[in-house]
């Protein structure tokens, strides 16, 4: 491997040298901004032979550094070995960022190339900004992969179908109206979308562009005088391309989409939200840019009465299939069957492939069993899969896409009938926090970013912490992680907003040892008004029981007992008709309430 | 007054019609980004007759408009009457922003007029973008203040002292060394400082400028070749100026400020932070300006040793101060004497005043009888003043200013002794909360704004709320709001650090009936480290009893109960040495502990 990353990097060389270009920059980023990439879009992967999830490259003519967080220390070490690449460990002190690497080793009339496609404005501004204090270019325009990356995975080629309104609730053309409501409001005329998943949910399409992301690869241009969605045209079907016509909306091939905005009349007012827009469209349209808010993210986020009838039903489904996934884990290792984790995996996927509407996972399934589940992002695979022993914890992070809706949900469950003392506290400061913010009421207006210290606050009191967010915004047979929601200590400001979906997610991660987190999905609901104004509460939809041997009853309050001994009798109620046999008694055994002080 | 207004309007009318202007705004600010303006910088007062603390003016040929928020409505909707000046109710849906008022009243060649030197940077960006998408122009140098404005009061003339190193702990020289560490760090080599308190921090300077904020009026350039401090002659006596000139500093006049910094050098790198200084200044650095973070708020806040000494004795002394204040005020009125409101802001200034170091208030008493006290920003006049009868509650916000030492206390007191049972309950919701955030252990890197809510979520469960931050930091012989820090649900980035000092102050405010405020300062401490990072927490350092009365027992925790307990015990135990007669025995009454369940 490290001889085709030494012959790529030196592709790579040969390009900048005749561009003239110092230094290359290869993010890990496509031109939508997507969490999610297609393959079309893994370069930095394929340069440097490192498959994590973030992480960005730099390439000079005698040189080559990535630079990636902790999560990712371990495994970019292993993977850069050998090669000529060095890593750089963001977050430590002694690691200079990226631009100011660029700022003390470039000299003043050096260029630094890049393509400005795949930078966000803010990353590209930044860049752009110390550059030129210190005299060096900044060649925007450096999209060299085609030449050098023979095999490149070409775009996604998979057709588009339609979601039908019965599912989405609303029509396309009645979307685009809101939409344009919300242009006019941040003074502008149009407005342009790179986001996939908000033209998605736009325009009432689907497809399998992007492994549990139902997306389409496009761009889509909405204005009072007609839309244009940018998409290959291998992948809509004529019914479809009859189906855009009649929401208003006309075609034209993805990679036209430069010259497009680049032809708009100058006093165009196009808005665009910097953060999921890259620089490429923002140089491109220059003066007529707008840079405000997204004209569909709180659209998209307050699900109306139809998608949520759905995902209510959804979520029934899913706590069927997951009752009978965890009863047969539990039985079969208790049986002493020797289960891996991607069995675990397997069995999920069973269950829930037996459901209505059921359409795809909506992520990789987490299957940590014990030390395991304390990588966050662990996914098990030939080398790593763990066998189940009758001991210790395993946690299953795991969720599908229903055409009536997504979900996501985690248990932390025991393996053997007697966990330890350490296991059950573990799993009940995760659970305090869970039902702390599960609880809360709060007025209009209130961010997650204002909520995370809630779900954090008995384990910070003990010295513990975790470092993922507490909750993410669920899409409607879409992303399962969408905005602008975000329960997390970093600021998000959307407010949370009657019709989020949300997830309620703290966890605890002891090296080696176990992982634990504790996940439902919880919809802004009002809960009252006073002379205080509007307030705001949490209604959980997943079903599913949480352990009950995992609960240390001496650290809860009764008030924390009472709240588990709730949600209990809520999941029986819901479920105990869809089960019958062993997956009902396990129901009935696992729902049973915990005695009060 | 209305007249007086309107030969006011006119002038400034004229002056725009002279330098062709079709609109000047005049906002309620300095050129220093302060929150307190010297008289000199209240132009938008004399210009409205409004008096409130936030609000801005704008003026055209034929209309004339006051932007001001909610807790200012009533009092401005009053002052402006029988003006020609409209009240603009910022906030309200049906309220246009000033930027959208004069995109949709201007023309397309028309000129707004504005003194860039009194518009903080983002507001004035914000405003020259609007206004050139809709071919609006912009005059930044329309200063036509001393031509209208006959008895315009002159610039502060107070002399300038030396804080003495005793109380300051580090020399100016060593702290102008620490600055330029941080100014490197941002690849800057000198900053340019407009914050008055930041300047008073760095040079150990203070004066008498402000009422309650002892800051020198001026500018301040620091570089590695030395420091310049822009001050009127007439406020630095010999033996000041020749301390300067011992720290490395030499002075030029207060007015010379913007030709300095336009003939520095074009390849200067000058740091300025964006919010605290004006959008004149940033406009005359121009590509000279590096604009980051302060390279002095963080320093400033977090406090040294000595000055972490000098506010526990300040505290002591504040302590006896509001002890004796307290007893007083409850005996007499319990006595049956008619004391007002003013009457307790004069019995604590008496007190306070007595003590060691004191140099003055650090802001005006609040002293709010029953509904006067839900007014936030209440101070009694004698329109106002409010007679104390022997029921209700009465809110006491105060401080001082030593010279060891800044306090900022509030106490909400029972003036009968059977509170009612909503009092009690209104009063323990608060300390609940105050409670709560006292008590939390938090991770290093933690802001304020992710605590808030803890702060809150007793009243939010109840429908309740208050609109204002749940705490600010506090300078040392300073002022009593300071940054970068703050308790509060905006975004306000700074981690809380060990050694700085925050208020704790929940409140809750009743219209017409009562307002609780319950305020301490706490200093940020190390915890404990554990494998997932360094935790803080708080320590009290106010040292003052809670009213005893007004706990709810029925509605507290025991943990909330030991935690009060604790608290007055070690109230009592600083206290008792320094207190004889009734205020003793008030302190061992008041400190008594209150009984478990």
């Amino acid at each position: 491997m490290s001889k085709e990353i030494h012959a790529r990097l030196d592709a790579l060389r040969a390009q900048m040298r005749q561009k003239g270009v110092s230094a290359a920059i290869v993010p890990q980023a496509d031109p939508h901004m997507s969490e999610y990439l297609s393959q079309h879009w893994q370069a930095r992967r394929w340069l440097s032979g490192f498959t994590g999830s973030a992480g960005d490259l730099l390439v000079t003519l005698d040189e080559a550094l990535l630079w990636t967080d902790s999560r990712y220390f371990l495994q970019a070490g292993q993977q850069l070995e050998g090669t000529e690449i060095r890593l750089m460990k963001d977050g430590l002190p002694e690691t200079p960022s990226m631009v100011e690497w660029l700022t003390s080793n470039l000299k003043s009339g050096e260029t630094v190339g890049v393509n400005a496609m795949v930078f966000s404005t803010a990353t590209f501004a930044d860049l752009k900004g110390a550059l030129s204090r210190y005299g060096i270019g900044l060649n925007s325009d450096f999209d060299v992969l085609d030449e050098i990356w023979r095999e490149r995975p070409a775009l996604p080629d998979g057709k588009v179908f339609v979601h039908d309104v019965q599912f989405a609730g609303v029509k396309a053309s009645d979307k685009i109206s809101l939409v344009l409501k919300n242009v006019r409001k941040q003074l502008a005329d149009s407005v342009f979308i790179s986001a996939l998943d908000e033209i998605a949910w736009v325009l009432n399409i689907r497809s399998n562009d992007v492994r549990y992301n139902p997306v389409v690869t496009s761009f889509l241009y909405i204005s009072g005088e007609g839309s244009t969605l940018f998409v290959d045209a291998a992948k809509i079907t004529p019914e479809v391309a009859n189906y855009l016509k009649g929401e208003g909306v006309s075609l034209a091939p993805y990679a036209s989409v430069k010259s497009f905005l680049a032809a708009l009349p100058e006093s165009s007012k196009v808005l665009i939200e910097s953060a999921r827009n890259s620089a490429g469209i923002a140089e491109v349209l220059g003066e007529r840019a707008v840079k405000g808010q997204s004209a569909i993210a709180m659209l998209k986020a307050c699900k109306n009465d139809v998608q949520l009838a759905g995902t209510r039903a959804a979520m029934l489904r899913d706590g069927v299939a997951m009752v009978k996934s965890l009863c047969e884990v539990q039985s079969r290792v208790a049986a002493g069957e020797r289960l891996t984790e991607m069995c675990v995996a397997e069995i999920l996927r069973h269950y829930r492939s037996q459901g209505e509407y059921y359409f795809d996972e909506s992520f990789g399934t987490i299957a940590g069993y014990e030390g395991h589940g304390a990588i966050v992002h662990y996914e098990a695979d030939e080398a790593s899969n763990a066998t189940i022993e009758p001991k210790g914890l395993l946690l299953i992070d795991s969720g599908a896409q229903y055409l009536d809706g997504t979900t996501d949900i985690t248990r932390t469950i025991a393996m053997s009938a007697e966990p330890t003392a350490e296991e059950k506290r573990d799993f009940t400061l995760v659970m305090k926090g869970h039902i702390a913010l599960g609880s809360m009421i709060f007025p209009e207006g209130t961010a997650g970013s204002q909520l995370d210290a809630i779900a954090r606050q008995y384990l910070w009191k003990e010295g513990l912490s975790y470092l993922h967010g507490t909750g993410h915004g669920v899409g409607h047979f879409l992303n399962v992680h969408e905005g602008p929601q975000s329960i997390r200590l970093n600021y998000v400001p959307a407010p949370l907003t009657p019709g989020m979906i949300t997830s309620n997610e703290p966890g605890l991660y002891r090296e080696g040892v176990h992982g634990i987190r504790c996940e439902n999905l919880v919809l802004t609901v009002d809960a009252m008004t006073t002379e205080f104004g509007k307030f705001y509460k949490f209604e959980t939809l997943t079903l599913c029981p949480f352990e009950r041997s995992l609960f240390d009853l001496g650290i809860m309050t009764n008030e924390e007992i009472a709240w588990v001994n709730a949600y209990h009798a809520q999941v029986r109620e819901a479920l105990q008709p869809l089960l019958e046999g062993e997956p009902l008694q396990w129901l009935i055994k696992n729902t049973e309430p915990l005695p009060l002080h």
